[in-house]
């Protein structure tokens, strides 16, 4: 397994990126990602019970068909809270991007990320498709991967290639996220493609656990997104034998793991504001959700989170934040290291006393950068 | 009933603030009040299951005794975290106290609020025990709620007078509090005083109510502190009937109600680094539980806290914040309303269109002053 420094897709993937006039600023707001042959699959969206329009219309299709030619992501506007006209808006830009490709409906996903609660204005979208579509390349990603950043500093990939079925087999992975960043998930959309040849099923159980070890577990704000999508598209362009268990299913996992861990960091690493990128490890818990859990009461804690900002070695405010998780965790059960406060990389250990599970948890400071990005953001 | 503009005892009270030399700035650090008669006692404390040294001493000696003398209240240092020498410490404060008061130790509750996790100076405390018995009195009051300040500008407190038991029987209360605010309980320290004959089981019944519908529903930053407390003493000066049931006590709740509501808002008013006052209500849900857990849901929300400090109107974030909340709420049951933006004072109502409960929460906007507060606070 190697890291790709640079975005590559795997074969049969094109992409592109363009600016339809969604964002004041004119920067790119509108990505493309098209698989050149059917593609399985398999999606994980936000738990929060206010769901986008664009997710909506997700779930009909993912629901309708068994492959997937294309990804149509917008930034600048959330589409969410816009009520059955948002969910036309959706599906009408789906519909209009169908007609171009020439291929179902019902085989476009849609996405979109900013603000909530504005209608979408969709013409500027539908006018934009030809030449998103005319501009498609592989090379492109670094395009598409521009268009769908809102408050991001950095664009954030990772990829690997492996072997599995007896081919090389590539695994590549765009997101965009910077705030309004919680579990379940982290508010944020992920596009995840591989040329493996696996079925639906096979990704569907694989993405979930990936996604359990690592958008689950990075925390900004505590804030819940309505838009949070990771999307895994599998063409199969790799032309290796299905990876369906045993060594093979092994392998791809880690490397699935590998890539939703990398790309989960880098959106705490561009955390709004931010100025630290804080690991938290919770030890010696009763089971896994407990670890998890009070990690992520640190990790959400605003005293702990300035505290850290602030390079002051404030260890109280841990303990305060764990006694508030809500396990019962005792003064003399408790064992709390602070790593060195200074530099970029803080590192939190925290022991339980209760158990053998652990979790590790990855959050930012909370610095005045946060308060003046989401003060003004429309 | 009417308000008492500067903060009058009730009968049969004295007080005193003093500095001691625990603030590094010289401030007053130290507060007695003392009951001249025995006071019944009720008091509800952090659900935290860290709990700092003198709330376990306090519970030891509420458990103990039955009527109570005294209440000593530092400053500078939360005493917690502090292991069994921070238990032998704050018991040592009360055992120098009650000699000094000549009552007995278990008649004296102690109280601390400041940093955590660092050994109380408690020679600094007992020194000052002479100085802080001698200067007891009535007009003391104004220096004891100095004295157990930490972030806060100001000092709060609140009373009333009202007619009860065939007497006019008096209610005050005084707190401290501005971060490390959320329920269950508010982080902060509040000491009501009442001169009226009441039982202790009453007092402990009408306590948890006041207590529920006020410290239980403000937030600042939503983190649980280790050293919340509420305390009320009686002391029966009043020499009226007892109060125990009917209209008496009708009325008498009803002044406990105002009191403590008063004095949370209060706290919020006081919020870290806060340029606004959120009061938002949420109507139509299915119970107060989930009207109440929705509405800090959106208190707690970083997103609106910063939206609402930028005056943005970003209707989209409260929606987020709902259906992050856990109930399934649906995009059309739900309407939201913000109020004005500018000036001191924000409202929001949710409604839910659920049922027939509501439920009002206090809570303050997030600025850049509670970083610049909290990264530095030691």
């Amino acid at each position: 397994m190697r890291k790709i420094p640079k975005v590559k897709l795997p074969a049969g993937f094109l992409a592109n990126g363009v600016s339809c006039g969604l964002k004041k600023s004119g920067k790119p707001d509108l990505a493309l990602i098209y698989s050149c042959l059917p593609a399985a699959a398999s999606a994980k969206f936000t738990t929060n019970s206010i769901i986008a329009a664009p997710l909506v219309v997700c779930k009909e299709h993912l629901a309708a068909a068994e492959s997937f030619r294309a990804v149509l992501v917008n930034s600048g506007n959330a589409n969410c809270f816009t009520g059955k006209a948002g969910i036309r808006d959706a599906r009408d830009t789906a519909d209009r991007l169908a007609r171009e490709l020439g291929v179902p409906s019902k085989s476009i996903l849609v996405n979109s990320t900013g603000i909530i609660g504005k209608r979408l204005d969709k013409e500027k979208i539908k006018k934009a498709i030809p030449a998103l579509v005319s501009g498609l390349s592989a090379p492109g990603i670094a395009r598409a991967e521009k268009a769908i950043m809102t408050t991001d500093t950095f664009t954030k990939h990772a990829g690997l290639s492996l072997k599995a079925g007896g081919k090389r087999v590539n695994i590549c992975g765009i997101a965009k996220g910077a705030g309004m960043i919680a579990p379940d998930m982290a508010t944020m959309l992920c596009f995840i493609l591989t040329d493996a040849v696996i079925s639906r099923k096979t990704l569907d159980k694989i993405l979930g656990e990936a996604v359990e070890k690592s958008f689950n577990r990075i925390t900004v704000d505590g804030c819940m997104s309505t838009n949070d999508t990771v999307l895994a598209l599998a063409n199969g362009a790799a032309g290796n034998k299905p990876i369906s268990g045993g060594r093979d299913l092994e392998v791809f996992s880690r490397g699935l793991d590998i890539v939703c861990l990398e790309l989960a960091k880098m959106v705490v690493m561009d955390a709004e504001g931010a100025t630290k990128f804080i690991r938290i490890d919770v030890c010696r818990a009763g089971s896994v959700d407990e670890a998890k859990k009070v990690a992520l009461a640190i990790a959400n804690s605003m005293l702990f989170k300035t505290a850290v900002f602030g390079e002051n070695p404030n260890f109280g405010r841990v303990a305060a934040a764990v006694g508030a998780s809500g396990f019962g965790i005792k003064e003399g059960q408790l064992k709390i290291k602070l790593g060195k406060l200074k530099g970029r990389q803080v590192k939190v250990t925290v022991d339980l006393s209760q158990g053998k599970a652990e979790c590790t948890v990855y959050t930012s400071d909370l610095a005045p950068g946060y308060i003046k990005i989401n003060a003004a953001y429309n």
